[in-house]
């Protein structure tokens, strides 16, 4: 089983940004927390991570000839962007949506996801957590 | 480490109650599912459900008492009652908020869950699984 | 044939209660009413009053397997309860919603009704005979 | 007693308009339909169809000159005729609204009534039978 | 100089419709009414009444040909007739709408006036008077 | 007969202050031409102009002793001075609102006139002619 | 093949009302536009007019029975009229709808066209030729 | 005189709940401390706190036959429950709402209180000494 | 302990305006029945009324130097008046803000208070006792 | 003549994406049917596709230099990029705003389009055909 | 060239209000850091602070024949004050706005300026070097 | 100190886009006009332009490594980019927002600007000269 994960916009930048709100640890360390955990399993995982809404649409688009689900935090982009709606749709694999944080409970442009109407589900709150959650969401379910 | 699952308003009915929403097995059956899931784990699960929110009130209120944290499936209070909301906050140990179904794929009213922002996180869509993943995250992250 | 009527908060009041919006009978003078209209048809007619949502929502839950029809005043709760939504769409049986007075012609937040959306149809405006209208579709509709 | 049913716009096609949601008989099977429920009654019905708001209006206009009562299916000017509520309200006999379908559950833009304001009730959601029981409840009640 | 007064649905009702709102003379007895405010005046009136839209849109297209300024009394078209307001602002001749009630201190839907946006002014609230006024703004002013 | 004309914010500028859309005349003037056109009428007219809320408020206040009616301009007032339309309805003469230009045909927040809710009724788009019909109303309607 | 080229309110007075806007042509004029440029296809058009919305109701719905598609401008009606819309989805042969003006591009109440919803497509903003691409629609897409 | 003190949902954890906003004395202290301070006057004041929304409802609704007037904290209910509304309307004494925390300073949810509509008037903002002014409010006012 | 007590706008005409809503008595009558009320204690209790928005902002900032609690009625600026919300801001001492009318079982637009935001809390519907209220607020919690 | 057809985000993935909305056909495909449509014209038009936003803003901005015109379907960047719409707005070459399926019969945030408000005019719903429309409407009327 | 520099409401007491988002300088000291900075040049500036609407709108209408340009901080003004904006609209100088601190990041009522459309220009969230930028921009800009 | 210029989309544009409202000097030309009037001072300015969303995310998470602050004009994506809003808050030097035009003078939809929120502070409307006083702002305060 093959599943990519998908970092959306600043995500690049964990462990810099707003430590209170993201954690202090890098996206590199995040990534390798996140293969421990699975590496006992057989499942593949890629990570992919960009700042820009078309490059992670055109992804999406191609990924479902490669990967059989894909998690993805597409950060701010989750609040706006019906480009990533559409190609969230556009593919057969299942997509699971994760935040770092509790998106309830900030500001309010932030309680919405538009990406998220077009996922399975959404795991948000539970720090770097949310991503071995969404990755064991994709592995147990499908 | 003690967990209480919180199941709200009608999902009393789980197997009989819309089940291209909600599945077909009852929630004894879930239950049971999810006690499988774990019964390697040093972990014990209560089980709790209630179609009347002040019940559910009360019970939020006096659990901190006796478990490490909740997992709860409000149902359709999630969408309106502060009163939850307020129980949530009022107590010391960490809540997790689940849904069967994804609900920012429903109808307008279901998209927002006014109790998700007094918990740690949410998790929705990922039918009885998303208990199982609720439970891990009390368990792992915590 | 069986049917249930459910009066949901505040109409264990009637007689008491505004009475120039609610009428000068109480609850069970109106009930003895609507026996009264039905007495020579086959229908069996069950009535249940409670002032609790959650309550409300288990007697519907449970009541598919008594009768083969619901009449329904929730009173306020149609305003705001998606809870007794959901327990409406949850059974297989017709439900019909009945008011009293013109939820229409009242203020705005009485003017909608969500519990309505689950229902077969509204019936509004006539008094104690929106009782007996609502039995009467259930009747010679279905 | 005598008793006028209008019919607003596009109510001249049942039978031929959107059958899976307002039914396979034409307008005068379903006027033959209500004659016949109350061929044993002591009612006279007059029926009358317009799909132009202005002609509705005036026909409301003069008909408490003729009529003790009407039950009215304004359709689609439901929605948004203040013209046709102002004229509801510009007479002194009972008017009572009818749907076929149940607008509850249908399209935001169908779910108020501003007609409905003016009247008496308002029956939605039985199909044809609607206009029985809107008789009905002129009959009895008033 | 002449000069159309055009009145809108349900002001063919005056004198028997919500009398306290509207007064209680007829349509006719306005009209006299005005003409006599006026008799001594080189001002020709004519009056139009019609409840239907469309054909004030008719009637307001053709008139730019015959007067040299109008008065209407919109009645409930006022707050949602777009056609109407393309009418008025389709022709070269200034139009004046007027009122009999205040629309500011009445229900919500009223306060507002689409058609009043493309008339040279409004006149509300002076009951049979505000036609009396409409006629000398039209006379004084242009 | 005694009428109190009331002016508020910026109207002490007349003539210098936005001339396309409030004209080229000082409000001296624009006072000497209203004078001028009641000068054979047993009407006095006094004037009064403030840029300040409280004074208008305190001004109005005092006027029901004086003053058998008032015409009051209340300018940008209009739309959010809840303190003038409290002191319009403190008062037991009536009480008839002017606008020199359009209000209906402006910017969205000049639209609705809270101010315009307590008084008799709207004289609104006239020019310098609207403060003369609001003198008028008062005389021959009251 | 036959299509029928509905007008809605004030297209009467095309090439008097608004140049700037619609033009400088009549609207027998732009009916021979249409007609030059398909003079040599095998198709019949027919053309209607009217500033009434029932009358346009009624048109439609008549319709399916002598043409096999509509090009219809329903002007002003298309930002409110659901009834026009209900006529259009109670046919079974595609309708087509058009607009002189970029309704985009105009007063916020002229953005949205509720009529369009029933259509298969919009064409709007493209002066007299939206009629000629709308037929074009209708020969080349069906 | 009798006086009916009801506490609402969650304030029976009063002492234990977010102490920086509802303070750190237990429900029982805080009602010792009411009685306290009515010591020496002839008022009985009986004490009520349920997390149910019906049986406050239930309990308001039988009150008026035991007690002279009512001071109420509906918590979080205050916000949303139309049911308690309803009850408080439903009776003949006078009742008082009372918050501890100034509702208008904290989140927008909690800055309107349907409840407060059917009450004589408000309190909110004092901590525990909310609960004696409204008795005060009770006593020397009614 | 020196009070300030200020009214806003109108207050000045309490006893004259509106009095099935403000009462019967003058402002000299209420501000003498408040200093009867405490007549026996050790606070002294100067008034203030204005009814212009700037002279009470001026009135608030230099209170803090000369009292040790303000009661503030402030009228419509209530509703409105970020000036006034910001004066309350920048001072040391509580304020306390009274109503004499139940401002949330009015008009729509008075149902919330921005001034309100800044205050120690809010006391509404008691007539004149709100004063009284507001004064033991200030004595017995701070 | 020069003409730019320009693909907005997702429709680089035509024939796979959501076939019952968008067709069956790749871009390429659809491309060739665009060309073959206008091979015996004197038109000449050239294809670009991009996923991102800000590219597409680079190409509208450099297009004018070398094309008498610009047929765009901007996707899902239609509803909410100002970027791109200022880009339209920033040349001046014609463009027109195409969709293959029609726009205002979907999902409530693809109802409006904000980029539509450069454009000469809107094509919606035609399947691949709303790119010839496109074209002929660029070349017939420009 | 001759500057004027107008503060609103509570701006007269800078340095002891809210220090934390204001800073800790009184008025006084704020004008003589900003005449200071502009001693070299040859402008001249006067100051002028008022709480009163009203008067800052007399200031303003005035302001044209004494000042080549105007630098306003009309505080909370800002957020609702038409008259200002009409009385900055009725001058033929320009006028620029200033806050002290980013009105952008505060509460939702603050992030508007009604104020601001009427200026050339807005200087928000420097501190006291707000006000310098704003002289700046005169002199250098006109 | 180091300061960098960072320009959103359409701004390579200059000269060539909307004159009326941007002016008529290209990028290049503003931009040495900004260094001449820094060319005295010890302040280093680097200039970076792009279209592209995400490119802006990137360049301003790692300015902060080369930079002292960061002037910003982010066009059109101001109104919508919560991404570069995330990005301007994960930094820790001071970024301030510019606009050439007012754009609370122009559309609703670019009043507000969500990028703004995370800025020091805003300056806008002074054409070109907004960058100067951005760096200014940035020299003097910082």
């Amino acid at each position: 089983m093959k599943i990519l994960i998908i970092n959306g916009p600043n995500l690049n930048r964990l462990g810099k940004r707003e430590k209170n709100i993201y954690g202090a640890q890098t996206l590199d360390e995040v990534n390798s927390f996140i293969l421990e955990k699975f590496k006992d399993s057989n499942v593949n995982i890629d990570f992919f991570q960009s700042n820009e809404e078309g490059v992670i649409v055109t992804k999406i688009g191609i990924s479902e000839e490669f990967y059989d689900g894909i998690v993805i935090n597409p950060g701010a982009y989750s609040h706006y962007s019906i480009a990533i709606l559409d190609a969230i749709r556009s593919i057969d694999i299942p997509v699971v949506e994760v935040h770092i944080s509790n998106i309830l409970a900030r500001e309010d442009y932030r309680k919405k996801t538009i990406t998220g109407e077009g996922c399975v589900g959404i795991i948000s709150g539970f720090g770097y957590y949310s991503y071995v959650l969404g990755v064991e969401a994709l592995i147990n379910k499908f």
